[in-house]
């Protein structure tokens, strides 16, 4: 084709797939020429934007390790500052004293036939210039227990509780005995806590190269990909419990909160834990013997994978300084000149495990260049009608300390002021990912709607479309999917900063991140790096830009706006969804149980189960009963009525605006979930063995998978219960 | 559980899920007391099978290296001849001069930054008796052509031809360069025709661990996989053209026989082809560079699989010897009292690759075994009302030369006397896994239901029913299979010595052998020894003595019943659901054709797929017509009404029950399948590009499948032509 008509073509695309001419552009929230207000404003918000300044950004705070109590970590705390300062905001650098561990003492090694000390170390590279340097943390997991422990090894694939079931079909167990789990399927803190569960006295996680490795791609420093020294440190604290310090659960670390004792802390391991490399796992999964891997388990190593049962034993012994550190939290604000006591709050770590280039750099860079496009229009005499709060977190990586123990400390202030929080982490080439609050899927839609991609001239919201129409399993799902108007955002789960806004306060919350076509195995590895981000992620830091715009944009129309955009209808479709799902879960896991206990009693496992394998039939399960889910259908009715005649209104007075924002907090359950009372919110929660993989209506969807049916029914009252207080609420707004 | 308790559990199975009572058993065809007799006779059958004797004979027959056209391969030939005439059987042998190829010349050579030459060799081991023996044939594909190419190397997946869909979306042509595929998916002859079939130079297969090696569990002689030397030999001939001496389609190859110029064999490659070793690929695959290979195409070797386009060029060098050599079968006869003219034909092929332990003598033990009790009862006084033909075939390996000879040399004979054939290949601890002709479903049924499984006590029928069930994937899928009385057989592609008999004659036939528990990586190497088999596949040849029962009950059934076992009902049965399946197919097509079309058109790809990939969307394909399927649906309406009345028949004439086995060649179509009339059934061939893989209705499914829309119809039109034969010709039977 030729210059001319792949101009023309573009300019074809841009008129249809691309961004919408502005007249026809509908903003929620927005009358009469607010609207056209409004998107200028963005255009001139957007012409602010530079990629090359991201990408300086993204080099300078990526420069040095500033992991949190570093010393460079607090170096990047006060270079965050002394930036928004200069754009022109007011901003403070707020302090918490929290625990954080770091390691005083690392060995594994194998004991046997074959011995093996592990190297624990990623090697340098001269091609990644800063993965020498001075100042990294060793690889470890932090909250692993003291410990020094001998045992048989045994390979518990990815240490999911279904694995240790099969392991019980073996014959295996693990009491006593050090388990070797592979990173990938559940959080990675679920892994040692299932194995504590089942009494082992150690744990070893490593990645293997099918997840993480030489499978995906050529590995670093040729691709992306994981090398054989490569390993992912990461915090194993048991933030589904809570997150944050974990001495000061629900109250602020301040210098002189309360403090639990360590080892009474809920959130905290027995047992020690240490991630390795796929170079130092080698030798120690060649030492299993035993039943060879059923399929599932299998890697990508070149040899058989056994589950373990011969005399491979690994001795483990690490030691950390548990020692209290301060927090950096950065905290900017730019005021509202109509509802300076509604806040908009937007926000990104800043402290990283090495470097960090792209976790969580890449975020915090565009957070930053929003704040200095905002200030740069402040100076031309833009000012928001609600208090812009942009702020950089400390200490999220060892478990959200920065954010939660700030949110903690504010928790009053917030849940009146906060309308939203609008959270982003790391960043990278590729599609956009939106999660959060079901009530704000419409701003999102619109938001997407009118920021172009760097790569294909449509806009975000048309790529995001086509890749959800392409990733559909059959063609009838693809044809739904193609007939979908707009984008549904994801459920929150937990993982980064907006944990303790949505699900502990209930402050409605929203994630960004662009990404798909960014992958590699740098994760948490001294190799996020600057030179790994420009060659691997996002070489022209375009999608830095779109962060910027996508993030940027939803705080100034939520700031800027008379009537705040939020579309309960879409909640009310979200749930409904949800519950629908947890009715048809309830009846496939009882015909899935009635037939498989049907099979077990019937000797089937018997009859089939090669007799070589010793392979004893699973296990009974309690039939699955009929719950009564009319409590729940009767209450999504009524959310129903109310948000219907909600969506109805066109004006709302300001009481009613911040009723609108408030809305979210009638989803809080004060009890807080079963076991678990931190987590208030009663739709969205990182769940109880997926870490942060989300559950939605946790407390009814965890009792059904983990069978305990009263609960189920309990927690059915009391989602219902939650869902009618917000229709109520909702139906006295005026 | 104490032994007492076992016992009496043992006891309890015997009378529950074990072999049913006599006085409960139908035995189709049998009536009054003629079942019990039977039944008497096959307890007196089993007395005589002893599973030592059928390891002796294992231990004897592949004690030695024994190709088609080797001196050994007659001395086995001889050896069963004596082995049938010590038997009491009236045995000979029938020669046949077939064109068989051994190298002259093999080389492959990686040229470029690395170079490497390749082994083409397997160790002797000494954990393994016979792997160092003189006489071994090399490691090689039969059937490939001569051939001194070089060229760039690209890996092809499978090679199957969706594969090279992909490649083209890639922009990376094969024409004049040298392909790598690996074993798997298709049959081995389909990789290399396919690489033809675009212009490819010459064609490389090698044994992926992923599919065949140390992925599955312990390599050989540790376990039972394929080590890194491993080499599976095998045809390329193209056998779903036709099989047999490529030189002599249609007719026997008999040493006066008209023969086609080589070169001019229709089912012959044109281009060079070797397997290889894990061992041997590995350098090979390491030298590639260009695209990553798509996630579907990933193997278990120890790095980042790629596609090619870089500097690894393949020099590959072939020539063989193209000689004409003798093709021995052995066929023994035991004459019928009443029936001397209805044959029921018995066969299991003799010559190996190399010494063939599993492939084919397991399978050939088991048929002496029979003929051996057989032999014992007829001593005592046993004489069968039908003749007994007992065969072992030579030269199956190169492609079925031996009994295709045999079929094509009797073809008339054999369509008047033929009742059925019954064949086996390799056998070992498992489940029964039968396929054939669904006329004679029911008979597989009521034989599997007297046979008392080694392993677990219950019946084949049960176990065989049990495994069906636990595969099924789903929950429902689950209960239909349960609530299924009975087991279906499988259709019967091609692989071995049935394939002339059912598909070029219309014979009614059968095929057993047990398996699933057996697996490992011998299959045509020098590790397919009588020390491999004695560990993994049968340790105490009670899978020997099952088949023995298997095989032998059914010739039996068949040989001694005045009305025989034909129960048209169940073809009927199948048909239809083969019918559905079509339908379906062509909707499900349409569906995914019109779907996939629009996105096509509407840049979905562009938009999603990784732009850094450079990967072209998907062509867009034709979309799917309506087809006219009613032909089809109406001649199985009258199938229905025909077999209906058949099945209420209690009587039949001595005409009628020959009627009752000829009826299957009403089936056949005289001009055979489009491009192949060598296959003239309509119901059951191999697959055009799956070779072994059956395909049911192929005329139908495959001009489906390959988007033949005008052929689709016309096929329709021919397949209802035969059903319809069918039903006016069983309409005729009295």
């Amino acid at each position: 084709m030729t210059t001319t008509n792949f101009s023309l073509l573009m300019a074809l695309l841009l008129c249809t797939g691309g961004a919408a001419r502005a007249q026809d552009k509908k903003l929620t929230g927005y009358t009469g020429n607010a609207a056209t207000q409004q998107l200028e404003l963005e255009n001139r918000f957007d012409k602010q934007l530079s990629s090359s300044h991201i990408g300086e950004t993204i080099k300078a705070l990526s420069s040095q390790p500033h992991h949190i109590g570093s010393a460079r970590g607090k170096a990047v705390a006060e270079d965050i500052l002394q930036r928004f300062k200069s754009y022109g905001w007011d901003a403070e650098i707020v302090t918490y004293q929290v625990l954080f561990p770091t390691p005083k003492e690392r060995l594994v090694e194998l004991k046997g036939s074959t011995t093996y000390k592990a190297l624990l170390k990623e090697p340098a590279l001269k091609e990644d210039a800063t993965s020498g340097q001075e100042g990294q943390l060793p690889t470890y997991n932090a909250w692993s227990a003291d410990g020094d422990v001998e045992g048989e090894l045994v390979y518990v694939n990815y240490g999911l509780p279904e694995d240790y079931e099969y392991l019980d079909r073996a014959g295996i167990n693990v009491k006593g005995k050090i388990v070797i789990a592979k990173y990938g399927r559940s959080w990675r803190g679920s892994k040692p806590k299932v194995a504590q569960e089942h009494g082992a006295a150690g744990c070893i996680i490593y990645s293997d190269p099918k997840d993480d490795g030489y499978y995906s791609g050529d590995v670093y420093p040729k691709g992306a990909f994981k090398n054989e020294y490569g390993v992912q440190r990461g915090s194993v604290m048991d933030i589904v419990i809570y997150p944050g310090d974990p001495l000061t659960p629900n109250t602020g670390a301040t210098a002189n909160a309360q403090r639990l004792d360590r080892l009474q802390a809920p959130n905290l391991l027995k047992i020690p834990v240490l991630p390795i490399s796929y170079h130092d796992a080698t030798p120690l999964l060649q030492a299993l013997e035993g039943p060879v891997a059923p399929d599932e388990w299998k890697g990508a190593l070149p040899f058989t994978y056994h589950i373990g049962g011969g005399k491979a034993r690994v001795h483990l012994k690490l030691s950390f300084d548990w020692q209290i550190r301060p927090c950096y939290n950065v905290i900017a604000k730019l005021k509202g000149s109509e509802q300076p006591d509604q806040w908009v709050i937007r926000g990104n770590h800043h402290d990283a495990w090495v470097n960090g280039a792209a976790d969580p750099i890449s975020g915090l860079a565009a957070l930053l260049e929003e704040a200095k496009a905002i200030g740069a229009l402040h100076k031309q005499g833009y000012q928001p009608k609600r208090t812009l709060v942009y702020c950089a977190w400390d200490g999220e990586e060892p478990g959200l300390l920065g954010s939660t123990e700030w949110v903690e400390d504010h928790a009053a202030e917030l849940k009146e002021k906060a309308v939203v929080y609008i959270n982003s982490d790391n960043n990278g080439r590729g599609f956009l990912n939106a999660s959060g609050s079901h009530a704000l899927e419409t701003l999102v839609n619109e938001v997407a709607r009118d920021i172009t991609d760097p790569q294909t001239q449509v806009s975000i919201l048309a790529r995001k479309q086509a890749s959800e129409v392409l990733k559909a399993a059959t063609p009838k799902l693809k044809k739904e999917k193609l007939a979908k108007q707009g984008i549904a955002i994801g459920a929150m789960g937990s993982g980064s900063d907006y944990s303790s806004f949505l699900q502990h306060l209930g402050v409605p919350s929203l994630d960004f991140g662009f990404g798909g076509e960014d992958a590699g195995g740098e994760y948490h590895s001294i190799y996020d790096s600057y030179d790994d981000y420009t060659r691997f992620k996002d070489p022209g830091f375009n999608y830095g830009v779109a962060l910027s715009q996508t993030a940027g944009h939803t705080a100034l129309r939520v700031a800027n706006t008379v009537t705040l955009p939020f579309d309960y209808r879409k909640l009310y479709e979200t749930v409904n969804g949800y519950v629908n799902e947890l009715t048809e879960l309830t009846s496939s896991l009882r015909e899935s149980t009635t037939i498989e206990n049907q099979l077990i009693r019937d000797r089937k496992y018997q009859l089939t189960t090669d007799t070589a394998k010793h392979l004893s039939p699973p296990l009974l399960k309690s039939e699955v009963p009929y719950l009564d889910f009319s409590p729940l259908q009767n209450a999504l009715t009524g959310l129903d009525t109310v948000t219907t005649s909600l969506a109805a209104r066109k004006q709302f007075s300001a009481a009613a605006n911040k009723a609108l924002y408030q809305g979210e907090q009638q989803l809080l359950n004060d009890a807080g979930l079963p076991a678990r009372s931190w987590y208030k919110h009663t739709l969205y929660a990182p769940g109880f063995y997926t870490g942060y993989g989300v559950k939605t209506i946790p407390g009814v969807r965890e009792a059904i998978e983990q069978r305990r049916w009263k609960e189920a029914q309990e927690q059915i009252g009391i989602v219902a219960a939650a869902i009618n207080r917000l229709s109520a609420y909702l139906g006295n707004i005026h």
